[in-house]
């Protein structure tokens, strides 16, 4: 069912350090960074020859990563977001197989302007996971 | 400097309940459980289309991995993988920066049989780095 890995999600307490790190010392292609207030983050893609990478920052008072950060306060792995062909088929397959979807079940629009859901972390060996309609 | 993202690894409790959870629910293609003493885990390895995901297992008394899980009980990301052309061109390059090898900072030989080495957590936004050479 899963696909490509879309990207992994890292949540950054300063997003202008952690992308000059990833551009200086790691030498990697770093994009500008993009302002999402309608999800609660300021991101950089990075761009590696198979996947990307996403920087988030907290943007807002109701960012979603703002909780994350108060207990990982130097940042971390936020989440991994695998592909799907078919949201609605992998949320009902998931369901069935007593995965909890997280919010009301129904695909929203991501940040790429595709349709994604989050998994819940316990279901998914302490991971966050997001599946994303390419 | 980095090239393609390597893989995910991913720290569990429980290696043949989250292999039945990436094979059955998320419909992947999951390896065989490979014990590797000298890392002290237990590694599956899940290809998808771009790359991997290693889900780790602790193995023996001195796993690396223990005292992630006594701290993420659930189990989580764990590192991050990213494949380099050549190791110690990229240690010196970060060492210059400033940026923390672990260990003694000679690459070791990783799960692949490739020369690796770990970068600190605390210079990577919370997040253990490893490169690989490949």
């Amino acid at each position: 069912m899963i696909g490509r890995l879309n990207h992994v999600a890292i949540a950054v307490r300063d997003l202008a350090a952690a992308s000059a790190l990833y551009r200086g010392t790691l030498g990697a292609d770093v994009s500008a960074p993009q302002q999402l207030p309608e999800h609660g983050v300021t991101v950089v893609f990075i761009t590696l020859p198979n996947t990307k990478i996403e920087l988030l920052e907290p943007l807002g008072a109701n960012s979603p990563i703002a909780r994350f950060l108060e207990k990982n306060p130097d940042g971390g792995m936020h989440h991994i977001c695998y592909e799907v062909d078919d949201i609605v088929a992998a949320r009902d397959r998931l369901k069935q197989a007593g995965a909890r979807v997280l919010g009301d079940g129904e695909p929203k629009i991501g940040a790429h302007g595709k349709p994604v859901l989050f998994l819940h972390p316990k279901d998914f060996s302490g991971t966050l996971v997001e599946l994303e309609q390419v």
